[in-house]
């Protein structure tokens, strides 16, 4: 019977293979996939145990054939097939840049990102993970920021339980082995996350190590290994997206030309050209290098997107705009208010914005970096604003109006007021040549209140005369 | 029986005088006042109905003496003397730079900033400048906004009751002739505020005019000879602050020369050197130029006091921030809270920051442009504000917290932290070798928690959770 893949789904040939020598460093291992006329040459990799394990995700419905070329004899010559079936139920396939400024999945729905980060829940042991993931589900977040490598910060002092590399924390790390464990652990996350249809922002390198790690001080040669074995196993997950850094500019020991390399690296070893990107402290990487597919952010002012947009010609991604919580640092005591009105600043710029909370918490388990449970308010009112977000479409900057303003294509129009205005009436300059209906949206409260009439031209609304306030203007 | 006239008072000495031909023109009249060997000399100026007038302020306690020169045997080779005796109650002087960012009363006070703007109160008739005035008498308010001309604008349909010139509305001005009433009405209101403590930052310029009016058309000669008058008669009023203008970048007829040349004249036409400013909507003058002697500012983010400081080596005063309100216009709809917010941001940063008010009303009277009463909540909360500037004196920025922070002279700190954070706790670096009390401050509250023990070092403050919070470390 042929073995039946789902478009985008994982097709996976598990091997037996030496266990001797270094597997990681000594054995080749390659598959060209045919569909028709077309080939696909991908990677395979080492599991450990003597298994080696080709991956590949196909994009295209219909019979696929393969045959694997290895330096060891074992692995060798491998063919067959399989069907590539119809993508069912939630999947829209990889995520891609969509009209320049905007992304879709590869079946063609716009993605409209709400993003959160948990840097390292998946260092946090079975039960944390697991609810972590069932929060996922009922969150309004479609993407997620996470690490590789484990952390070391502020209520980051547990270790985690298992180590990338051969080797114990005791003693030195074999950089020339990989620890299997590790990456069957990182990719079943992915994995789940990807079926609860949530992006995975991969981070392959941050700055809080600690001393006994050394993962942000390792050779060239070591970083690059790791990013090919890194990028050939997680590749083929649909809902990979790859990000250098997390605050690049803090790892001490990385050059402008170690970014640039891994950017390289990483984007010859995909066969599926998954979203690449960086994300900054100070300083920003040049965005407009030609293999960054869209801007990462840290920034807290999210009303520069249109800046961003027109500097970089790329999707804006604000993925760090403060954390709602209440703890000493600066950068995580930011209301809940603020945070929903950092997400409208953004949005009616042109932007995409991330999420994150840090509420102290009696075992330091902190959504920012562990997941577990939502503690804040905003949570709510971004899935509130996922829903204007998906019935305004793609949208670019207007000039409908004195504050942020944005239209898209069928010419609706929406002009978010601030989190300092409580004009209790407002003029919005509609086009003269159309009829518009007009409704006032609470951003917080989450109401929609549709105004008698119809619009056109230089439009007086009357408004709560309070913040957080947005109009939306639609065409009749 | 001698003359006394307190120090920085106004001596005045009328002269009768020609009244045919063009007296504003023809008539030439100064004066040359003496204390002991030194000599000041101060131009006269026609005030109708044969009148000419000198008016002189003197600094110093004790014998003046003074001779006319003229070009009119009538008003020519005048003398007399008078006693300076002592400023009383609360005659303090005029305001002057002091310690290169900061400013202080002539007699030697500090003077800690706290304006508004009425910007044409003075043309709203006697019963709603009278209310004006009685405001004022109970704000925290110690500098006032103000225009020599009217304006036409939204909310600004209303005649002046007095013109700058000869002639009519319906007619031409007669350009060469200034209208003496509207000078007198003018000075007894600046008068006014200065018996109520205000300072007078008297606007030369603006561009929301009328096109019967045309003051802000008026060619170079009328330009300059108006500056002439107008400093003339109104520089011996302690409370005087020039400012070329409002929004000078809105004036189409006016380049940078022109304003270049306003700044010269009002300089030598002022024997007092009062202080000397521009203000803009969109791009700054260059508050370098050696004749600008602070920085007068409209912008939104008063954080930027430190950079502008910076930059200018001046005091720097956000004159216009927005206006508390609800009207329409993006710049006057921010809630009470962000206004007070936008005070607390300048002066953590090192500057000062300016108020205004602009709520709906029936009649039309906004207290940003005509004055009335207040109908906002942040002016209570800029009188608790005054108190805490008092009290920690001159302050330049410092780096004792993450956020916004100064410090004064006796080693005293503040870190203001801002709008939108909700920590409950916080960290405050501050020297190892001395001992401090805390406070925590609600600015919006208006509460001072003394916090128990004493704090060295690093140190750990808690807080309530929520924004407009201050903290303040008193060196004991």
């Amino acid at each position: 019977m042929t073995t039946k893949i789902e478009k985008w789904d994982i097709f996976e040939l598990n091997l037996e293979g030496p266990k001797t020598g270094n597997p990681f460093l000594e054995v080749d291992l390659t598959a060209t996939f045919k569909y028709k006329h077309r080939t696909v040459e991908v990677a395979g990799f080492y599991d450990g145990e003597g298994v080696y394990k080709i991956r590949f995700m196909p994009d295209k419905e219909g019979e696929w054939t393969y045959e694997t070329d290895s330096n060891r004899e074992k692995l060798n010559g491998k063919k067959g097939s399989f069907a590539c079936v119809k993508a069912e139920n939630n999947n829209q396939g990889p995520v891609r840049v969509d009209n320049k400024y905007h992304f879709a999945y590869a079946e063609g729905t716009p993605f409209y990102q709400i993003g959160t980060t948990c840097y390292v829940w998946n260092h946090q042991g079975d039960e944390l993970e697991e609810q972590t993931l069932e929060t996922l589900k009922e969150a309004p977040f479609n993407k997620l920021r996470m690490c590789v490598f484990p952390k070391r910060y502020d209520f980051n002092q547990n270790e985690p339980e298992y180590y990338p590399f051969a080797g114990s924390l005791e003693g030195d790390w074999d950089f020339e082995r990989f620890n299997p464990e590790f990456f069957q652990h990182l990719e079943k996350r992915i994995k789940q996350l990807r079926d609860i249809g949530v992006q995975t922002d991969l981070i392959l390198f941050h700055p809080y190590d600690d001393e006994k790690w050394g993962f942000s001080r390792m050779d060239e040669k070591t970083d690059d290994r790791y990013l090919e074995y890194v990028v050939t196993r997680l590749a083929p997950y649909r809902n990979i997206w790859w990000s250098m850094a997390n605050e690049y500019d803090l790892l001490e020991n990385k050059s402008m030309a170690d970014w640039d390399r891994f950017f390289r690296i990483v984007q010859e070893n995909d066969p599926y050209q998954h979203l690449r990107s960086i994300h900054n402290c100070r300083g920003f990487y040049d965005h407009g290098k030609p293999w960054v597919t869209h801007c990462s952010i840290q920034r807290h002012e999210t009303g520069k997107a249109d800046e961003w947009r027109q500097k970089y010609g790329k999707p804006v991604v604000i993925d760090e705009c403060g954390y709602e919580g209440n703890i000493h640092h600066g950068w995580g005591n930011i209301t809940a208010k603020e945070m929903v009105h950092r997400f409208w600043a953004g949005f009616s710029n042109g932007g995409y914005v991330g999420h994150g909370e840090t509420y102290v918490h009696p075992e330091d388990i902190l959504w920012w970096s562990k997941g577990g449970v939502l503690h804040g308010e905003s949570s709510p009112r971004l899935d509130f604003l996922k829903e204007i977000m998906k019935d305004m479409g793609q949208v670019k900057p207007s000039d409908v109006s004195w504050d942020n303003s944005i239209e898209n294509d069928r010419g609706n129009y929406l002009a978010y007021l601030g989190n300092c205005t409580q004009s209790i009436n407002y003029y919005i300059d509609l086009p003269e040549e159309n009829d518009y209906e007009i409704e006032v949206i609470d951003t917080w409260d989450m109401t929609v209140e549709k105004q008698e009439g119809t619009y056109s031209g230089r439009s007086k609304v009357d408004l709560p005369g309070k913040p957080y306030i947005a109009i939306k203007a639609t065409r009749i």
